[in-house]
This record gives C-alpha cells, structure tokens and sequence, in this order.
C-alpha cells in the first residue's frame, strides 16, 4: 500500500499577515498567537523578519524559545547582514529555518536591481543575482540545517532562468524551493504547470521541497495553492483568514480543508488538527482588527447555514444535499466554556491558559477583578470577551496616560458634552469638550487636557459578542509625527470603550 | 481576424445574495441596486424568486417595469404555478428570462424527491425529473423568449445523466443551461472537465449557452467559473462581493477582473464597466448590512495598498513591480464628489440621481433638512453618507413608532441612564430606564414605552466614513414572534444612531 503523501503546513500570519492589517502586535499578542498556531499543529511558523525592527528581532527570538512543536522560521533578504540577524534570532530554537531569496521575473530584477553594480544589462543583472543567492544560502546553513530559498515574482518570471537559479540555490544547499505568486498574477492551470516544470526541469529538485505562496489579487490563491500540490508541491504556505499584503495570502483553512474534503481527488494529507481552525481564526480576527466576513469559506458565520427556503427543505430531508463539510470538523459549534461571577480565580486562569495566555500571578489579580466586573454586568463571560480583558489589562506598552473617569452627556437637541479625567505621567488633570456626537467630545477633550494632537486614521467599533449588554470594542489608528499605532478598548459602555481605545492608542504612537 | 468571444454576465446579488444576508431589502433599495447593475453593465439582472412572497413578486415587477438595458430574470422551481408567477411578474419586461431548473444529482435526487410519486427506484426518479424538467421548459417558453434551465448539483452528477438532461431540456427550448455546482464541492480541474464534456456530449448544446455558477465553500468559486470559461461557458453568474448561500456565490468582480487582467489567457471580454465595481459593491454591502473586508481581492481597501518595506520601495522604483491592476480601473479613486453645506437642493438632487435614487419632490427636501443637518456637523458629505440618509429619512415600510428625543447620561461609576420621547402611532409617550451601558439604557427604555419585547439577535456598529465627526451606522437584527427584520439608523452621535436602528427594526418586524 503506497502511503498518502504528506504536505507541510507553513504559516505566515506573523510575518506577512501582520505586515498587511496596518497594525502592530505586542510581544505578548505573537506569542499567544504563535502558540495556537503549534495547537493547530502547523509544520512551520514563520514568525518575522529580524533585521526590519528590534521588536520583529525580539519576537522571533521569544517564539523560537517559547513555542514548541512547530519549525520556527525567519525571513530575510538575501543580504548577509539580515542573515546574521535571522541567526542570532533563531539561536534557542529547536528546529529553526531561515527563508532568504531574491527577485527573479525580469519586471523585479530589473525594478529593485537598477544599480550597475547588480550588472549593466540584464543578462549580468541574472548572472548576478545567481551569485548573490547562492551565498545567501551557503551564509544561512552556516546557522540553521533549515534553508528556505524564495524566488519572489517567480509567477511572472522567465522560466528558464528560474530553474537554473533554484538549481544552484539547490547545489548550494537549500532545503525547500519556495515559489511565490508574489503579485497573484497566474491562474491556476498556468501555476501548476509552473510546478510540474520544476519537477521536470530542475535537475536536482529531488533534494529540495518544493513550497507554494500564493496571492489572492484575481481571488484565485487558494485554487494556486491546489493546482501546486496537484503537481507535485509538498509545502503550502499561507495565513489564518487569508490576511496579507493587498488581497492578502492563501487562507490557511480554505486549503487545508479542500484537501480533506476532496482528499478522493488530491489524495495527500496534512498534520493540521482542524477543530482549532475557528478558533485560531478568532484570535487572530480579535487581535489584528480585522474581522472575518460572514461568508468567508470554512470559517465564516454564515459557511454553515442553510437560509433558502429550497435549501432549507432539502438540508431537513438529508443533511447532505447541501453540505460538504461539518461546522464541527472546524471547531465551529465547539461546546464554548461560558464562565460566570461564580467562576474563581483557579477557573479563570486555567481557560487564561486554555486559550494561550501565560500570566504571572500579580496579571492574573488585576484580570481577575476586572473579570468580576463584566461577569456582573453581563451574566456570561466567552472566549472572545476575555481575549478583550487581556488585552485592555495587561498593556505592552508603557503607560503615560491612564483615563481614571469620564461623563457624558448627550441627545436631541442637546449638545453633546464630555468631562474627564486622566493621570498624565502620574498627575491628575482633567477637562470638558463639547463634540458632534459623545465619542467626538470625549476625544476632544482628551486631546485638549494632553495637548496631544494625534490624527484620527480610522475608527472602528463592534459588539464583540451579542447584543448590547456585550463588550463593545474600539479600536482607533492614530497618526503622530508620522508614526502610526493602533489602539484597542473594551467596555460594556461603547463611549467608554471609545474612550479606553483613543487613550491606548496615544500610548503606544507617543 | 478572429472575434473576441463575449462572455454574458449574470448577476443574481437581488436573488442568490439577498436570501442570504439575513435581512429583506425594501423595494426602493432592491431598485436602486438593480439601476446600480443597469450602469455596471451586466447583461442579466436575476431579479427575485416571484413565487416565494408577494414582496418578491413586487419586486421583480417593479425592476422588470423601470430598470433599462440588462435582460431581466426570475427564479422558478420546476413547478407550473412557480412559472404562472413568473410570467405574471415579467409580463412587462423588455427582454425577460425565466430560470426554471431541477436536481440532477443523486444526492438530490433521492433526498428531495423521496415521494413515490416521483417514481419508485432512482432510474424511475430520474426518468420522471426529465419530463417534470422538459414540461416546465415548455411551459416558460411560453410565456418568454429566453428560457434558463439550472441542472442543480451538477456538479457531483453522473454526467451521462446530466447530458441526457441538458439534452431534453435544450430541445424542449432552453436557450441557456446552467450548471450550477450548488454546494462548491467540485474543484477547477473537476469543473472545467464537465463544462468539457457537457460541449463535447451533448448534441444540441449549439443551441445553447452554457452557464456556470459556483459556490465558494473551499474558496474555489472564482477559479471554478473561469476553468468554466476556458472549457466552453459563455455566461457566468455571481453576485457582488461574492455574498450569497454559506460561503457565498463567485464574486462577478474577482471573476472579470480575472478575464480583463489575464486576456492574454483567457481570450474572452465581457460587456461590464469596472468602473462602476467600487460605488456597486459599497451600495450593495450598506444596504445589505455586510460590509467588504479590506483584503478582498479587486475591491477591498487594502487591495491596492503596499505595506512592508520591500513592497514600498520595489513599488515605487516601477510601479509594476507588485501591481497588476490599477486601482482607477475599478473606480476606486474616482474622484469623490464631495457636498458641504453650501450645496443647494438642484446639487443634492442631481447627485442623488447620479447615484440611482429616484425621488419625489417632497422627498428631496425632507433629505435636504437633513443634509443640512449633517453638513453641518462633518463639513463634507461622501456619497456613503447620502445613501445613510436617503435610508434613514426615507422610511420603506410603515413607521408606527418614531422617535421624538433621546437623553443619555453615563461615565465612569454612574449608572447609563436614558430618557426617551417616542411617537406611538400618533401618541407621544416617555420614559426612562437605566442599563449596563447609554446604548443597553436607551433599548430597555424602548422596550418598556413601547411594550414589545423584540429579541436583538445582532448589533453591529460602524463609522461610515472617517473619524469621530462621521456618520456613525447602527444595524440591528430583531425578532418577534419568529419573523426577523433588520433596521438601520446613522447619525453623527453612536448612541442616536443606535435609537433609530432599533425604533426602524421595530417598525419592520411588527
């Protein structure tokens, strides 16, 4: 019996997910979502670019030392400096992998590599390039057993030099040979068949994995992903939710899931434990601020149910006529863990823990307080809200503003009217604003008692579960002499949530 | 020179979307999309499903009467008096099509036509859905020139069955067959293969354009239509923003935009003005209550937008580095009419024409009061905020409860207290209630002046355009009695804008 061929998982909500939403995570952020994502059993996670920030450095090194399970990857450009940074980052890991590469269709090299010093025409600019990834790869051995080579745009790229470049790449030690749609320019008859040329073509591909990254620019990522494993890829790369740069990457669970639901067809497995798709799916919805529409695939509200009357009728008569997959198999109608005020101090951090978060004893106090207090106010405390309390708890800045109270005043015919107060670096100040609406009023006032004058970007506000008993949460983009952050606040009250967010926000882009 | 083939687009957004968002869009809304559809250029318009409420009967009489240029279709089963209805509610068309159809698979064979009278055994069934099939085909050829058979499930049909369908029904006079994979389980390969066959088998299928119509539950629609395309479809059906049953319907953006970007493989034009995408999927996603998530491809607002350093500085030395499409050609930087206070009544008119609303003259100044109002407030009046006041002073059903005035007090350690005046049928009366927030205060207040204890289901909120100083949008789902209704209120106060979603959800669901 010829065993079902395995396909690694390689994913980059970390990396080029996080790049995309407009947002930074905190450290503690990455590492919860880092550990779900060992949950859910990924092969690989890719969690950051080290040489671009020193928090990105931080992170990958707290991933790589404190997430077991999963390979942990770090991406570089295939330059020595961002290679030595991977290093250094991945020092503790268990299994670390470094992932450099180069441009390869002529639009790039001949777009990022216009200096004379990459060659004069384009035939030496290749030549060049060749040479330069060859010591990419021969650097990053030196630190990992690990190398991922990614030859970016090779979706629009010459064919024939693509496989001399992953050739020597190969030679020169790659493990896996990642090739990126980068711009999700292919469709998928031509991307498939991109892969079995690969195949073919490249003499020694037999040591090497062949990996996809695709993008969804013409809404086609997933079905690349496929038509890449169809001929003969065995890692699939992408992000929770399909978020990403422009259209945002292949959905992790859209691929996963078609390659079990028509396992008939494809006929390759993969080690991803699927129940904790919707769950993973949430946390990282919550943290990056960036909900999933009701009719995303797989994970969606509305994937699951039957609105019509033709289809409901059918559905009733046998579940089959109209489903192809259980909301169960994704963890969608997992039996949720609904604590109340009667829950103690052990319940809450035991489902803390459940969910990813490691807290030390004075964090656990603080939540648990706060914990009370919305039990109280709405009777039952999910998932979703504690992810909510951690957040607005425990911040991962420092704090030079604190709001200590506010009062509104607002409706017909009134002009609304807020009065604060805030602790600013320690000192007790507090002042009046009148605005077009309550929200407006409180952040006026706010900035007139700071003096700060950030830029409102966006501001965004939803019911995190429910109705309007629920938490509302904000979260607010603010702009400061160039600088942008996002702030996050929740509350039972949408004005004080309002409020909580604006002040966040000024914390972190100050 | 050979012609470029044409691909028909066919929108069902009215019929397969709308029954799926969980709300009923009033007639006036379901008329301006279809006006919206009119300008985007689709050929056929897939109104409503005549015999499933008056309402919808209404509604595609209406758009059959007053929507110019595309071929306007409604939804039968294979039942005589689904298509009397159909005729009756496009007797006024221009061009109608009827779109009848039946089960063609196995599954739904045995699972719907259970009943013996359907025939004993599976051949039996299948023997009695051909003629049930044919017979409806006749029946609506009798009533319009364009007849289109869905075949639904094809796509995990026996094919021969299916041939031996499509057969019967093109020479009893369908002049479309649809090819529906209605519960998105096939994948391109697989999908491409059986529009393949349909040509290759079927001998009178020149007599007939073929269809194709996928749903998104692997992510797969937008690749299973053009796979379809490349094998021989002519037509593809989709809706705007890809919403629809579940996972939704293929998005008919992703899927022309594929065709227009990738012509060089594909071949095919269509007769569509992207430039009308971006205005037609924002109409759509307000009036629907679901809005689009910044990385959906082609019409998202991260779409086009670049973000990680690597990105920003290949994009900039040329700017087809990482793009491949240009945001105008979707309309999405078209220049924004923008309206202050000092537009008159002749401006707001002409621009609320230009966006499809077609209003009376009592109407116009109602919206002018208020768009003062509002113009007052924020400045600058984006068409997004029109279409919020057009919906909100324009009431589509009968208004039994109004608000008169609100008052809302809350802050930290007070208790959310609000104070409402209501119309009750005429009759003012008042009250006050306390709650765990201004918003939770203000809806028990309701409640207990009105005495009607509606169930909220969903609460969502949102900042329509820009920062605090903006249009804030309240959509609210409710239930009564087992009927369910959304309502929608804005206002540039979060709180008031609540009120009116919830007075407007009351007023449709009693």
């Amino acid at each position: 019996m010829k065993a079902t061929p395995k396909i690694a998982v390689f994913d980059t909500t970390l990396r080029d997910g996080e790049q995309a939403a407009g947002t930074r995570l905190g450290k503690r952020d990455k590492m919860t979502i880092a550990r779900q994502l060992a949950k859910l059993r990924v092969d690989i996670i890719e969690a950051g670019f080290p040489a671009s920030s020193p928090e990105d450095f931080d992170a990958v090194r707290e991933i790589a030392l404190g997430v077991e399970g999963p390979t942990i990857c770090a991406l570089s450009r295939a330059v020595p400096s961002d290679i030595e940074a991977c290093g250094k980052a991945l020092a503790k890991a268990r299994r670390p992998r470094i992932h450099t590469g180069i441009g390869v269709s002529d639009i790039h090299i001949m777009g990022k590599f216009q200096d004379d010093r990459y060659g004069k025409t384009l035939e030496g600019k290749k030549d060049k390039l060749v040479a330069i990834a060859v010591d990419a790869v021969k650097r990053a051995r030196n630190c990992s057993a690990e190398v991922q080579f990614y030859a970016e745009d090779a979706g629009r790229s010459d064919p024939e030099y693509l496989y001399r470049m992953l050739e020597a790449v190969i030679a020169a030690g790659a493990t896996v040979v990642n090739i990126p749609d980068t711009t999700g320019y292919t469709v998928p008859e031509q991307y498939g068949a991109l892969i079995a040329g690969i195949k073919k073509n490249v003499p020694n591909i037999d040591k090497a994995v062949i990996s996809v990254h695709c993008h969804d620019d013409l809404g086609l990522a997933v079905a690349n992903s496929l038509a890449g494993v169809i001929n003969g890829a065995r890692q699939v790369e992408g992000t929770i939710n399909g978020i990403g740069e422009r259209a945002g990457n292949a959905a992790i669970e859209e691929v996963v899931m078609g390659l079990r639901t028509r396992h008939d067809y494809y006929g390759v497995s993969t080690g991803i434990e699927p129940k904790e798709f919707f769950r993973t799916s949430r946390m990282v919805a919550d943290m990056l601020g960036m909900p999933v529409p009701a009719n995303k695939a797989v994970i969606g509200t509305n994937a699951f149910s039957h609105s019509s009357g033709i289809h409901v009728d059918g559905f009733l008569k046998n579940r089959q006529t109209y489903e192809i997959m259980r909301p169960e198999d994704v963890g969608l109608n997992e039996s949720r863990v609904v604590l109340t005020a009667r829950t103690g101090r052990a319940g809450l951090r035991a489902r803390l823990e459940k969910l990813g978060y490691k807290l030390e004893k004075e964090e656990i106090e603080s939540l648990y307080q706060r914990f009370l207090t919305v039990a109280d106010k709405k009777q039952e405390v999910l998932d979703e809200d504690l992810a909510a309390i951690v957040h607005d708890e425990l911040p991962q800045t420092e704090t030079a503003i604190k709001l200590d109270s506010l009062h509104v005043f607002s409706g017909t015919g009134a002009i609304p009217t807020a009065t604060i107060r805030l602790h600013l670096k320690g000192v007790l100040k507090q002042g009046a604003s009148i605005g077009d609406g309550p929200v407006d009023a409180v952040y006026k006032a706010i900035a007139a008692i700071t003096g700060v004058k950030a830029k409102l970007l966006r501001y965004e506000i939803r019911a995190i579960t429910g109705g309007t008993e629920a938490l509302g949460e904000v979260n607010v983009h603010l702009e400061l002499d160039g600088r942008r952050a996002m702030g996050r606040g929740a509350s039972t009250d949408i004005v004080e949530a309002s409020a909580k967010a604006y002040v966040d926000g000024l914390n972190r882009v100050m």
